[in-house]
Order: C-alpha cells, then structure tokens, then sequence
C-alpha cells in the first residue's frame, strides 16, 4: 500500500477488545479508543478536558490474540495505522459510512504505568491452537505496514470484500 | 491544547471549498479531501487504486479566504491538522457523530503542479473587507496550532459550542 | 508548546535505557531506537531490509523510571515525541548538531509480544524514593505533550538549558 | 517501501530551493526547513520562540523542479515524506551521519499567503527539457510514497548507493 492516511492516536480503551475468529479462523480483535485533549484555560489557570474523540479499531492475526490477552478497559494505549472509511446500511437501509482504524502497531502507555513483556512464540505470534493452516503458509504474515498485499485473508484485502467472511465477520 | 490527535492527509478536494461567514463575521471555510492509497498487486504486477478516504475538513478566519482563493475542485493538497469528533441528530433523530479535520496548516502539493505564491497583507491575512473588527481585537489571532484557547470565537471553541453562532454557523 | 514537530517512530532498542538523574535528581532514560524499513524487490520477489534509522530518544521523571524497567535490549517499541535539535562542541572544538527524540509517549508493541501491565502508584509514577520534593510541587507534572512550560526543570526546559543541570547531566 | 519513519514538518525554508541535475540529468532541490516552536509563558502571558529545528530535505524529479519554481527563501511551508539517516565522513576523517527528510510532499502554506496554482504539463511534470530518456522508462515514476522500489535511479534508491551518481551528486 501507499499513499494510506497515517495516524497516531494516545487514548484510553473504553472497554476490553473483543476477540473473535472469522470463518476462516482468523483472529480479529476490535475497540475503542477514547483520546481526550486538554485545552489550558487562562483565565481559570488550569487544564480542562476538551471534548473526547472516539476511535473504533481492529487489529489481525496473532497481533490481535496478543492485544486481547494485554489490554483491558481503561488501558492507556499509544497505537499508529491507517484510517479507514466503511460503507454500511443503517437498520433504516440509509447509507452511512464510518471511519476506523487499521492498526500497524500497538502497544501500553508506560507513561503511568510499567509493563513486563513477553517475547511470542515464533517470533509471529504462536500459541493460538484457533489458528488455520492457511496462516502458517503465508510467507509474510505481518511483517509491517503495507506488506499485506496480495494475501487472500489479510486485514487489508478483508476490508474492501467484507462480505468475503461470511457471518461471523467481526464488524 | 495538548494531547489533541493529529494527523496529515493528502488527497485532492472533491469540490471547490464552500466559504461562509458567522454571524460575527468570521470566515470560515469548509471542503472534503479524498485520498486514494494504491495497492501494488503483485499477480498483475502493477498498482491498483484503493479505497479513498473522503475526510471533511475546516478552516477559519483570514487563512479560510486564503484557501478558498487558491483551491479549486481537483487540487491536490497536503493538509494536516487534529481529528474532531462532533455529534448530531439526523433528520430521524438518530444521534449520530461525524470525524472532522480542524485544518491547522494546508497547501497545494507542488508533485504534479506549480504554484505562485503571495503573501497576505499584514502578515496575518488583511484583503478581506468582509472580515468585522472583533478579528483586528484578537491579541493573538492567529500563530500556531494550539494556541486558540481563551479567544471567544475562535475555531477551536466553535466546535465545543458550536450553537454560539446563531443559525448561520457552517456546520 | 505549539508548533512543535511531532514524529512516531516503531523500531527496536539498540540497547538497554540508561536512567540517570540529575543534580536536582530529576530521573532521566535515554535510549536508541532502531527503526528499519523493507523494500519489496520486485525483481526477487521477496522484502529487503532497508537502512536503518537510529534514533536516540529521551524521557523524563516517573515516565522515565517505568521506561527503564519495562524496556530491554531489542524490545521493539512505538513511540511518538517531538524531534528536538541540540547543538554542541565536538572534541575538535566543531559546533555540530544532533537531532533527538523527546518522547511523549512510549510502549512496547504488541506486534510479536503480549505484555502484563501495571499502573503506576499515584496514577503519575510514584515509588521513586530518590524523586526529590521539588518534584511534587510542581503543579502540573506530567499531564500531556506540551504542558512543561513554566516549570523550572522540566524536560523542555532542560533542552534549552542544557547548563542549568550542572555536571550530571545526562546527554 | 514499508516500516519507514513518516513525519510532517512545517516551517520555512531558510533560503532558496538549490536545484541541481544528476549525471544522468535527474532533477533534485535541496532545501533547509527552519520549523520553531512557540512556548506560551504564563509568568509573561505571553507566547515565546523556542529552539528552531533545521531539517534538510531533498526532493527529486519533475517535482524538485516544481518546488525550485514555487517556493523561496522564507515561504512558509508545509512537508512530509520519510526521514532519512546518511553517513559521511568530514573533512578531519571522522564518521558522521545526518538525519534528512526525503520529501513525499510539500506545497506553500497558505496560513499567511495565497497561491495560485497551475498543473503541470502530463499530469506528473513536463516542461522539463533537461529531463533525460531515461526518466520516461520507468513505469512508475512519482506517483505516490512507497512507490519507488525497483526503479533503478529513483530517489530512494539513491540514498542509499549515493556514490552511484558519480561527482555530479547534490548531496
């Protein structure tokens, strides 16, 4: 891929990520991330929060096995990827559309907090007894931003076909 | 503000920008960037236009005159600036929530196009008869990203009030 | 702060942090972060690493301490901070200058690890028996990027002033 | 190209776009972006410059001769494209490396000015009759950011086997 819109975005998990698995048996976990602002107030001579943005995110593979198990709600989190725009029908069959984020990478805010880590399996992930074994014959499973062209099951290629997953698609 | 989410977008403007005035007289312009990423399909061996992104973006004040001066429908742009989220009800009633792009720094890309560039009278924008006098009493009209606090009817707090205009705000 | 150039890098530790603490005993962690890009030859059909970019990245009190006891030799992080430009002498007596990472937010990836996470005491840091008093009078500590003006020895500040930190300084 | 370090930088060029031709007669301007942050004193109540960033940056093809005709000394700006470490030795035979952006985009800020804006002959430059043959065989020349693997004279390629442009080199 190139040309993405790229994004940074520091916030707050609203809730647990959910981890499901599509028909194919691969791992997808979704949240939200809340980003609040702060505007200094001169005449009060103190911070205020502004007003929140709220993100809703997706994340693949055994990358999504590990979000699930290391973050819950209210984590501060600092995640970078792609914004993304998706076409859907509202329960009154309007067009709407949403933005989310495709994220590359993710990981705990240590900022107010510590983290023990803990190296996957595999160097890929690993440890997910749910994954196929059509994973394992991609070459280059997740390597980084841009590379997941061409795979018939990669995150990217789910969001242009979504209907390609057939019921349990995660979104 | 600090802690606001920040991203840059290039894309080209689906329209020419709209340019309105607040009831206070305050320009502000408003316009949709559509970016393109492009795939390189390794099977076809040759690039393949994705999904766009259609971000609705705004800007204020003398630099909304300026844009809307110098872009036209088709104009590849670079603009960068932070995520705002907004709520509203649809024509059901249904609360609903929009993502927008408060525009802190904007221009034409120069890829594929060349561009004659003057600069604005008095440093801060000047050229508009249209603009009312409560701009000139603005200390600080309009410097850098994240300065706006404390001023009434700047960009920034026109999003969290946004009823403060009267009926003819832009949005 | 406003106007600042804001940067997210992902990549890997060339080594451990080093935590210091200066004269007033203000913690400090500097680090190096490896970032390296892939080029996908299309000729061998395969990806090719690119030349890496080493950055060297600094962050500042309770933050620091979490980032030195969570962060090891060849953890692959994401980061975002703002680059900051530092002049100094050489050994020939040269002025040169260095460009440098003031980290706002730091955590390990989740790409290819999970991590247990656990907030910080205090909900600021907390446990640093060698943070000095001075520290807790400061009336707004950490909050966000761009909160450190006015306090005398905040990590902003310290780029300004490199000086003021006496002997122990720690870049 | 993937996994490389993508940054927005605005600021203003501290003199003319240089515009130089390769042996092979490929067009680069190099070019310096002074980017200076503003701290607001709350003591003063008022806002202060802070240490300026000095970025050099690069730009390459059709598009280096759009920027050496548009912009000039002292325009305000608005850049991204790819930060880019480079190792040199200098005249006392030291190792050295510098940090430069490799430009993606750029286009004149229009906060304080006004462009008017003309396509460029083809759609991707033109007018340029110093541009060799060679140029026209690529089938995929600018186009957009990542894109240029496997072109054997393309920007990114030659920072990294920059001697291949025999004495002529601009950098």
């Amino acid at each position: 891929m190139a040309g993405e819109t790229v994004i940074t975005v520091v916030g707050n998990l609203t809730a647990d990520p959910e981890l499901r698995y599509t028909q194919n048996g691969l791992p997808v976990a979704n949240f939200t991330i809340a980003s609040t602002p702060r505007t200094f107030d001169r005449q009060a001579n103190e911070w205020k929060d502004g007003e929140a943005l709220f993100l809703r995110a997706s994340v693949w593979r055994e990358f999504a096995e590990h979000v699930a198990g290391s973050l819950t709600k209210g984590s501060r989190v600092i995640a970078t990827g792609r914004l993304k725009q998706r076409s859907y029908q509202d329960r009154e069959g309007n067009n709407r559309t949403s933005i989310e984020l495709e994220v590359d990478e993710i990981g705990p805010s240590l900022r107010y907090a510590t983290a023990q880590v803990t190296r996957a399996a595999g160097g890929g992930g690993g440890g997910g007894g749910q994954r196929p074994q059509v994973q394992q014959s991609n070459d280059e499973p997740w390597s980084t931003p841009g590379s997941s062209n061409g795979g018939g099951n990669s995150g990217a290629d789910a969001w242009s076909t979504p209907g390609s997953y057939g019921d349990d698609t995660p979104f």
